[in-house]
């Protein structure tokens, strides 16, 4: 069989005639770059053919490349396929590198009070006047320390079997690990001694893309360790709909497995950075979208993206991390968000718990914004939600120089209204390769300001500006120039990147108009707008209303709170009074199919425009753009 | 590595060179009568070299044997080792026969009502409409039909797992299998269309010896198999002790296999026989002692046998056959009885139940005699509770013609009082080979009111009659005249066999005596007294009290209530009600350590006579006695 050597860092894989080089990545423990899920749409898995014999069609990736790059052999790795053996080069940026995953945890009011406790024993050994069982001796001590009553307490099967010697062994002083669990407690670990100080639970945020993780101390509440990685499902599909697909043609199982691989690296990181044992973790409470809840339990997501599109499961489920392959204490409780719909999953559940929305009487409005967006409106009283594709514009794909918030993307943009010179700021202030979301808006707002682009989107071709020039396809801004960019390229934004972006953006406006309409309210209403996820971490919220991604608030009215999925997943971690709140929670939020809801498609097409058709909605917008169009003349 | 074929069966095991023929044995899937657990002390295990090379000690073991036997290559089984190939013949009487095991169920007031129930379900299909999710359209449909309500289930994973497709399979036309389970309900399974009439439950009597199992169907609360084999551990020892001996030594795991495959064969048996799909069992209730239940469930006995003698667990418990290789539905849930002490297992409680001692107000004596005897008095406010050892002799070891209750064994037996003639009838009518337990407290009754013996149980030598005689090593009494049995011999009792028998009854008239001190009652006061066990169901109630058994009650006061550790399993199993109450009963009941109360040992002594050394206490036996000594004059 061929083998596959990656440059530059030589790894190697074995792999089958006709292989694609992207499956030679993926078993050389490469994670490419694929947004498309490996389709040869989004050009972003550009690898170097150096050596060796492959087969592609070189016509139909042509426009991906410049000639020179054709030339040095730039060819899609999900369209080139093994012949035998070959060298190839992989740029950095055809690489999934770290991105800014959200890991910060806001500081919350919520009380510990974890469903996990430890009882430190000093049992008092059998004798001949006291032949008590094992059993009823562990438990009658777990009560004397203020534990639940014996009966109360199941025992599983494994523990019954390691105790008898375990009780001796430690020569009678024990600490017991016992859960609060639905119908009763559970009896999840004896061990030697005093433990009580290694009690540990996980908060996990089960991402699409990527996977956070956090892990407390649940002895003193507090944080002991974090850490992020992908979702190394990205190697069976980029999306939901083509690992929902993979699953359907057999994936499940590999999907379930990669699913808590992937949990299980983040967990390993982070537990060792802290000097943890995997086996001192007792409780997962897991934040995922329904199919992504589906996957990790092995559950068929299949019925969900046919009509008439129906998960298995809604409600908060548990299981022993052991059934599902978690790499914590075997007995310990994993815990999965309810969902509201196939749209609104757990995630939103744990990013309305984050934002406190469902406590308070005056309305609020969330928004979390990926590929897909879900929005959320309501009060402790009622609850509205919907969804939609976003379609990839926000988060980098089908913009010519978009790309994911990794270093060397260009994420603050102003532009000088008079010399149409952009300054920037890029992730870790790398040389610029791409641009991503917050630094689209950005682009999209100052290029507005600037009178660059008009409300439709169309690049004003009038401005005699070098910045402003027709490109291969369309018009197009210039960003970068070669000379300041790290990959030798004008970096450019194009008339049809910015068509894409209204599109994406016009999605999420017309959605919350939509939630506005059926709960009959005035925008004007709206006491906070939430933005969740990595995405509303990082934009500017003026020019996010700006260009109408969201209704008009005031500006100190919009309030990130970061990933709320694991915010969220935190807190149901920590208190258990919040997790056992969340099915009712998720019962009582309505959800609204937009595309069910006619009113849905008028109010996207009324939002196809910067900010808006009707600038009466947007009051200071206008104002804005009047004094900019003024200054301009 | 040599190999060992067993006539007449021509069996072959391969095996190395040093194992006994015992293992030998095994190996070829026989069961060998080992009372001893292989210890070369029963003398049960004959064999017959016919050809090849073994090893053994002649000498230690010609006790066992006549002279005739030995030139045609008797020996033990388990003394004899194998050094290369063998062939060699079984005597039928060398191997476990179906015993009478006793699976009669009596006819009961119980009222059937499970804890597992089935619900025909008839959903409406999803639509665009009603995209509810599988779960929640599942659980509805079960409420709807009377079940408990949605959040009270717990839906384990692997139904989750499977139950998006069977429901679409089904055509949404199901049949929802739900177990009240402690702290709320479990869906145990769900198949397509209506299987309402294929619901059931299995009690199982796991025996040291022998297992017992009974299928009921839960639809419809009758009996629709039976079945009952031996307890496959035998192979890795007789008894209890050997058995704890052998877990200690790295055969725990082994046992719980040998465990839970006994129970799969008598279950397959009586499936098998019923037609029933095993995957149909959906509650499994065991009643077994605190050894066995420890053994099935993997639990190490080894500290039960040991100073202080505590057992891992007391209480009932309860886990997935799954889980522990019963060949029932995987989700079925297994409960065990649970225990009072190490000598009070489930299986006595099971007893009571069976008994309804303990829901009456007038106090009863329940008495379970077997290796060891176990003995209850008390009512439905208070019950005190013994063990011990009877020593084997009540089963036929220890007695040189006993035998166990196999074909050929003499049951009944009444001797002429002026011929000493005896009239016996042996069990299936086949020719004597032995005699067993029943048969022995006959002998013994009868012999005593023959004046044979004395109330010491010694042989009165002069009598004239050729059935009194000196033997090999003690004077005996022939029962059978060699022409007469199956076995070529004379089959005698001896001295040695009589005060052997002796020593067995006193240990329960004994134990029960105690009791009764302890309760400041006289046996006056004991309103009925239950037989429990294979043993009790066949002995004659008049010849008990003779020989003082037990103490002398009315003989309309005596009762055998059969096998009651099945019949206990049985009620449990179809009245959820009386299972609840488990619990509760054992940990009233008050376990009094023989070994540690000093009146003991009188109580035994003063036993260790026909029946008692205080014939006031018997005093319709000594008018009996009387009656029959002016007789012989």
């Amino acid at each position: 069989m061929p083998t596959v050597t990656f440059l530059p860092g030589y790894r190697k894989a074995t792999v089958h005639q006709g292989d694609s080089l992207l499956e030679a990545a993926i078993a050389a423990g490469l994670h490419m770059n694929v947004v498309c899920g490996g389709q040869g749409k989004c050009g972003k898995c550009i690898v170097f053919l150096k050596s060796g014999t492959a087969s592609f069609d070189l016509e139909k990736y042509r426009r991906f490349f410049a000639d020179e790059e054709i030339a040095r052999g730039a060819c899609l790795a999900c369209q080139t396929f093994v012949v035998n053996d070959l060298r190839v080069e992989v740029p950095e940026q055809s690489l999934v590198q770290q991105q800014k995953i959200l890991v910060e945890f806001p500081g919350t009011e919520i009380p510990p009070d974890p469903a996990v406790r430890k009882y430190v024993l000093r049992l008092s050994p059998p004798s001949l006047d006291d032949t008590t069982p094992d059993v009823n001796r562990l438990l009658e001590g777990i009560e004397r320390q203020g534990g639940p009553r014996p009966n109360r307490i199941y025992v599983p099967l494994d523990v019954l079997q390691y105790l008898p010697r375990a009780l001796r062994q430690g020569n009678w002083n024990m600490t017991a690990t016992v859960a609060l669990v639905p119908g009763g407690y559970r009896l999840l670990h004896v061990d030697e001694g005093d433990s009580s100080n290694r009690l540990y639970g996980a908060a996990v945020d089960l991402g699409t893309t990527t996977i956070v993780v956090y892990i407390w101390s649940l002895a003193d509440g507090r944080i002991a360790a974090t850490a992020s990685n992908y979702n190394r499902q990205i190697s069976c599909g980029e999306d939901i709909l083509s690992r929902v697909t993979f699953a359907r043609k057999g994936g499940l199982a590999r999907l379930q497995q990669l699913a808590a691989e992937s949990i299980n690296d983040a967990l390993c990181a982070a537990a060792d950075a802290a000097g943890i044992d995997l086996e001192d973790i007792f409780e997962v409470m897991i934040a995922g979208n329904t199919v992504m809840t589906h996957l990790l339990l092995g559950i068929d997501p299949a019925y969900m993206i046919a009509e008439p599109y129906t998960p298995a499961v809604r409600r908060m489920l548990s299981t022993a991390a052991g059934r599902i392959g978690i790499a914590t204490h075997r007995n310990a409780g994993v815990y999965t968000f309810p969902a509201v719909s196939n749209f609104i999953g757990g995630d939103i559940i744990a990013d309305i718990l984050a934002s406190g929305m469902a406590e308070r009487e005056e309305v609020s409005l969330l928004v979390d914004i990926g590929t897909n967006f879900e929005a959320v409106l309501g009060n402790s009283d009622w609850m509205l939600s919907c969804a939609g594709a976003a379609g990839p514009a926000l988060e980098g794909g089908e913009v010519l120089f978009g790309m994911r918030a990794n270093p060397g993307a260009i994420e603050r943009v102003r532009i000088n209204g008079d010399t149409l010179t952009p300054t920037f700021t890029t992730i870790n202030g790398a040389g610029p390769q791409g641009i991503c979301g917050s630094g689209l808006i950005d682009l999209l707002a100052e290029l507005i300001r600037a009178c660059v682009i008009d409300r439709n989107g169309n690049i004003n071709m009038e401005i005699e500006n070098p910045r402003v020039r027709r490109g291969r396809y369309c018009p197009e801004f210039v960003v970068a120039w070669k000379e300041e960019t790290a990959v030798a390229k004008d970096i450019v934004i194009t008339e049809n990147d910015i068509k894409n972006l209204i599109m994406s953006k016009a999605a999420i406006l017309g959605a919350c108009m939509t939630l506005l309409d059926a709960a009959g309210l005035d925008h004007g209403e709206i006491a906070t707008v939430y933005f969740s996820g990595a995405f509303g971490n990082y934009i500017n919220k003026e020019n996010a209303i700006t260009i109408g991604l969201i209704p008009e608030v005031g500006l100190d009215q919009v309030k990130n709170i970061g990933n709320g999925a694991i915010t969220g997943a935190n807190i149901a971690l920590i208190n258990r009074q919040s997790r056992k709140l969340l099915d009712a929670l998720a019962q009582r939020i309505t959800y609204i199919e937009l595309n069910a809801e006619p009113s849905f498609m008028d109010r996207y097409t009324s939002s196809c425009f910067l900010p808006h058709t009707d600038l009466t909605l947007f009051p200071k917008v206008q104002q804005t753009l009047e004094a900019c169009r003024m200054r301009r003349g």
